[in-house]
């Protein structure tokens, strides 16, 4: 079991570093898995994560009426999922992650949570807009967010173990 | 603040004890209060329950294939509402409810927490078919929620007020 007690985040200075990440490695993990025609094979990690990252004039472009476009629902998935997986990763404990969206509006909630504790919750807003900046950033949201889930775990173990 | 020892469930005898048990006054409130047009003035508490029992023959016609019927939705809605509003009222505490339904699959997960507790999961099946033979079952199901759940916030009361 991998302990809690881990550096805090792997210092992310550029893009490199940001991809060596665990939490990365997890998203990189997961985006690979949907690949069942091996049409990604030759693509390197950066290209497949080149869809999380929209520079800031483009992302407030996105008008924030009707529907989130599937592609972006589809990375708002995968990113919390990896988030998932790398607190797993971390705790060894088993996450279940519930996610409720309302597409209409573009808000919504995400939680983690192992038996009766909630490890992580999130407010989702701008779903439409969900991306970062830079790939740095990416990791550093998804580092800080799996950081934040195991700081509760060790605050509350009986209850993470109950 | 409404004690948590209160005497478990009232005892649900017939549709009339039913309809007084707590957890169908919450359920009724919110469904009057969403009668905005005052059409449903003249409707009793029993006629505007009768949506949710659904004869069991009846029930299993139901196909559960394609999206759920809107109404189902709105039913499964509200009735979960109600349940986080009776735990509210039961235990005098702040309840979130998150709830996930993968439409097509018709199954899904309710989450009531508050803080750091989960109060309640439940796992959601059948959703296309959502309903209860009668209304005395009806009450039932709501109060056993209802009842779990401040039994874990017994169980947990500095998790509850963290």
């Amino acid at each position: 079991m991998a302990t809690l007690s881990d550096p805090t985040v792997t210092p992310v200075l550029g893009d490199n570093k940001a991809a060596a990440s665990p939490f990365i490695k997890c998203l990189v993990r997961l985006i690979r898995a949907q690949d069942s025609y091996g049409s990604w094979k030759e693509k390197c990690d950066t290209d497949l994560l080149a869809c999380f990252t929209v520079p800031e004039e483009k992302r407030r472009a996105i008008p924030i009426i009707g529907d989130p476009d599937p592609d972006v629902l589809w990375r708002l998935d995968v990113f919390y999922r990896a988030v998932g997986i790398a607190i797993e990763e971390r705790s060894g404990l088993l996450i279940s992650r519930t996610m409720e969206i309302n597409h209409h509006g573009g808000f919504g909630r995400v939680l983690f949570t192992t038996r009766r504790l909630v490890v992580l919750s999130k407010t989702l807003r701008d779903v439409h807009r969900f991306g970062f900046s830079t790939l740095r950033k990416l990791a550093k949201t998804g580092a800080k967010l799996v950081n934040d889930a195991a700081r509760v775990i060790e605050a509350y173990p009986d209850v993470a173990r109950a």
